[in-house]
Formats: C-alpha cells, sequence, structure tokens
C-alpha cells in the first residue's frame, strides 16, 4: 500500500510563510508515515496573472532548495504542488517539482494547457497573459510506480493521459485549483473520469478555499480509483488527506475490463 | 430548440414483436412533434451473443424496410438503435441505421469497440464471440446539425469523440445497454464527461430493464448538455424521454471555456 498525504493548505500572501507552512504540513504527513506527499498548485503564489512573474524563481533558486531539503529532511517523495519558474530568458512557467526522499530532483512538469477563460459574470482568467506553456509529458520512475504529473487545466484534455498511461503511469497526481464556477461543475467528474477512462489512481491537490482572495479556490482535494470511485476527499478548509492506495488494483480493473487493449489504434486519427 | 425523443423499450423475445412496438412508440413520440426518435441498442433482439447471427439481417431486409417506413409514415429523423446485420460473407456487426424524415437512409454504424468483459461473479459477456467490430467514424448531416453516432462500449474511448467532434458533431447520440454492474459505476459519468469534455450534447438510449433477461439493461436513458449537467434521465421503466436541446448551447460553451482550441495537437502522441 502507498500512503499519499495531499496538503490542502490555504495560501498566504507571502511567499517565504507559504514555504514555512508547507515544511510544518510535510513534517505532520511524515510523521504519519506518508510515503508520498504532495502539495498544491501555486502554493508559494496568490493565484493571480499579474503575481505569476513577481514571484518566479529559476531551477535552483530559494523555494526549489527549500523543497528538496524539506523531502530530504522528512524521507519523503515529494511532488512540489506548482510555483511560478522563471527561466533564463524570462520566460514563467507553471511548474511541478518531483524530488525523491533523498531531496534529489526526479522530474519537472511544466504546465501544459494554460487557462483562458470567461465566463462573463462568474470566472475570467488568462495564465497566458504572463506564463509560457511546458510542452513535455511527464511521468516519473519511483519505486511505487510510475507516476504521471498534470497541473490543473491539464487535467481537461484527455490525450494527455493517454499519453502518461501509454508511458506507464498507474498513478497520476494533479495539483490543482478550480474555482468556484469549474469546481462545483467540474472538479470531482474530471478526476473520475480519468481514472476510469484510463484505470490508474488520480490525486488532486488544491489550496484551502479563502472567500477573500480574488481567485477562489474550489479546494475538495480527492483521490480516485482506477474504477472511477472517490477514495478521499476534503472539504474546503486547510487539511490533510491521507489516503492509502493498492497499485495492484490498477492491474485487477485492466485484466477484468481491458480498455485500454480494446481501444482501435488502427483508427484513431 | 430540437426535440428529442429517445424510446426506452422492453426489449421482447421475438424480433417481429420489438418492431412492432418501436413502430408504436415512435408514433407515440412523432404525435409530440419529436423531430428525432431514437431506439436503444439491439432493440429487436434479446442481448445475447448466441442471439446476434441468429436475428441478423442483411441491409435493406425486413427490419431495415420496416425503420425507413416507420420514420417516412411518422415524418421524424429516426436513429434507429440497433440490429444485428448480417453482410454477404456472414459477418455480424452491432449496427446503427439513420433514417431521414423521408425514410432515406442517411448513415449507418457498425460498433468500433466490441464488449468483451470478465468481472468474476458479476458480469461476462463476449461481444467478439460473434461479431465483427466496425471501423468507421460515423457523423451524419442532418438539418439540425451534424450528429455523430456511437454503440455503447463505443463510448468508452475518449479518442472516438474527439474524431466525431473534428468531424462537426454537436449531438452524439448512442444506443446503448449498460449492465447492473457497469451501469451504476459509469453509465452517466461517461455520458456527462463526453459531454463536458468535448461540448457536445450527448444522449443514450437504452432499453427497459427486466431482471429476468440473461443481460439485465441498466436503463436510466438520459441526455446530457455541453457543460456536463443532466437534461433529463429516465429510471427503468418503459418509457420515453422527451427533452428540448439548444444547440446553441455548443456554441456558447465553446466560446466561454474553449477547450478544443485550447488541445496541443502538436504535442500529442
Amino acid at each position: 500500500m502507498i500512503k499519499l498525504a495531499l496538503l490542502q493548505m490555504n495560501v498566504e500572501s507571502e511567499k517565504e510563510e507559504n514555504i514555512l507552512k508547507a515544511e510544518r504540513m510535510v513534517r505532520s504527513a511524515a510523521s504519519r508515515q506518508a510515503d508520498i506527499v504532495v502539495l498544491p498548485e501555486m502554493f508559494n503564489c496568490p493565484y493571480n496573472a499579474a503575481n505569476f512573474p513577481l514571484y518566479a524563481e529559476p531551477d535552483n533558486g530559494p523555494a526549489w532548495q527549500a523543497l528538496s531539503h524539506i523531502a530530504a529532511d522528512n524521507k519523503i517523495f515529494l511532488v512540489a504542488g506548482s510555483i511560478p519558474e522563471k527561466d533564463s530568458e524570462g520566460h514563467v512557467y507553471n511548474t511541478c517539482y518531483i524530488f525523491d526522499a533523498d531531496g534529489t530532483q526526479i522530474g519537472k512538469h511544466r504546465k501544459i494547457h494554460l487557462f483562458d477563460i470567461h465566463i462573463p459574470g462568474k470566472q475570467t482568467f488568462r495564465e497566458s497573459d504572463t506564463l509560457t506553456p511546458g510542452s513535455a509529458v511527464t511521468v516519473v520512475d519511483t519505486p511505487f510506480c510510475p507516476i504521471g504529473i498534470a497541473i490543473c487545466y491539464d487535467i481537461r484534455f484527455p490525450e494527455l493521459f493517454r499519453m502518461m498511461v501509454d508511458r506507464g503511469a498507474k498513478l497520476v497526481i494533479v495539483p490543482g485549483a478550480f474555482n468556484m464556477t469549474t469546481g462545483p461543475a467540474h472538479w470531482e467528474i474530471l478526476f473520475r473520469t480519468r481514472a476510469m477512462d484510463n484505470q490508474v489512481y488520480m490525486a488532486g491537490a488544491a489550496p484551502a478555499r479563502n472567500s477573500d482572495a480574488g481567485y477562489v479556490s474550489y479546494a475538495n482535494s480527492l483521490v480516485a480509483t482506477p474504477w472511477g470511485d472517490i477514495a478521499g476527499r476534503l472539504g474546503e478548509k486547510e487539511e490533510t488527506l491521507f489516503t492509502e492506495i493498492d497499485i495492484t488494483e490498477v492491474d485487477r480493473v485492466r485484466r477484468e475490463l481491458p480498455l485500454l487493449e480494446h481501444r482501435r489504434k488502427d483508427i484513431y486519427f
């Protein structure tokens, strides 16, 4: 069994304060024998397109260093939610770093699909105003199983999940921050669907809800099983979701209902 | 507005009796001004792999002739669920014929993904024992909008829906017969998901539930909107679901949340 801890942090305005809070919550999860700890999307930066360049740091910057140490000190695999990353040319990405239990970076995912939405009177946001999209599919090898990584809006695109599954993923971890329009409508069904269609575990870590924020997170961090059921789900408050998952369930479900084998790749596209 | 009528027929053992019942139910739907009438999967043949070759008929056979007349007599578009079709070489298909309001065949879909499942103690079925799969994606032009057609297990494969959408589909109609294991777990979420991901209307017509049958249909015929909500849903009994759908909703949802434009076709596969 894999012990998964999703940290539904309430994101504060100060970058350093968020790193310190992440450290405290990871330490607490480690004390409960978590194997893999997951932080939410933009956990060190209030979600706002104007903030991303201001909070951005390069690879190996202060936030990266702190996260590497947090993983090593607590001897846990850390899927470090996401933070704004600035490359040498000044492009800013929504980036998830993944560290092993020695604090070594074993993977990095840059959000591929940028969130540009305009629902009049409800929700408007344009990540593409300040962010550059990634272009690489991310599946990291771990002692537990190959783990796919996607960030928030990436979950909307079934193609990406097929690619991760074809690269071996049996668990896909998604730091995300849906809002109060798309969250109630689509957050849970998207996790259940990608899990059911691809017969993988899906885990989503969201920031806690702060109704005073410019962008209000739906929260509801959750884990879905390869059969499409919900294995665990939080509400809106700052809290940690602990779930034990049996990765052999992936093989059982795929044997009984061989969806992936039944694909007609001979006729698609 | 398009007036859609899904006929949740209880399938009887006699082929001709089912055709006569379909005729009565279509007439009743037409009297309520239905534009498009949909029959369920294998509505003229109790769902059983051994039955398919016994009930199968060629194109233009007696069942096909009856269905063409039913469409013309009632001046409705008829998505004629599915029936076993035998080709000139003796191959048997799970086939949906589509007729316009003059009774002219405007399309034909042979189920692409055959349903082979083995969940010990719960549900086992092997369509591939007697059926041959189709290999063509089906989108028919109608005065209402382009309509995609899939049959039951086809709905499990997101690739097919992307292909239909890229060929213009704004409504996808799925005659289907989930069972009492996969139905409660996955029937509704699959229709909501394909609707939400592809921003189309999805309509599913199932046989009514007959607990004495060898294969027990989950029933629950339903319509999902491009936002992923349920617009109408039946229970288990023989009944017709009437739903009015506004196809311009497809355009609105696609404008506000441009999922299809945001696909990263440059990096997929």
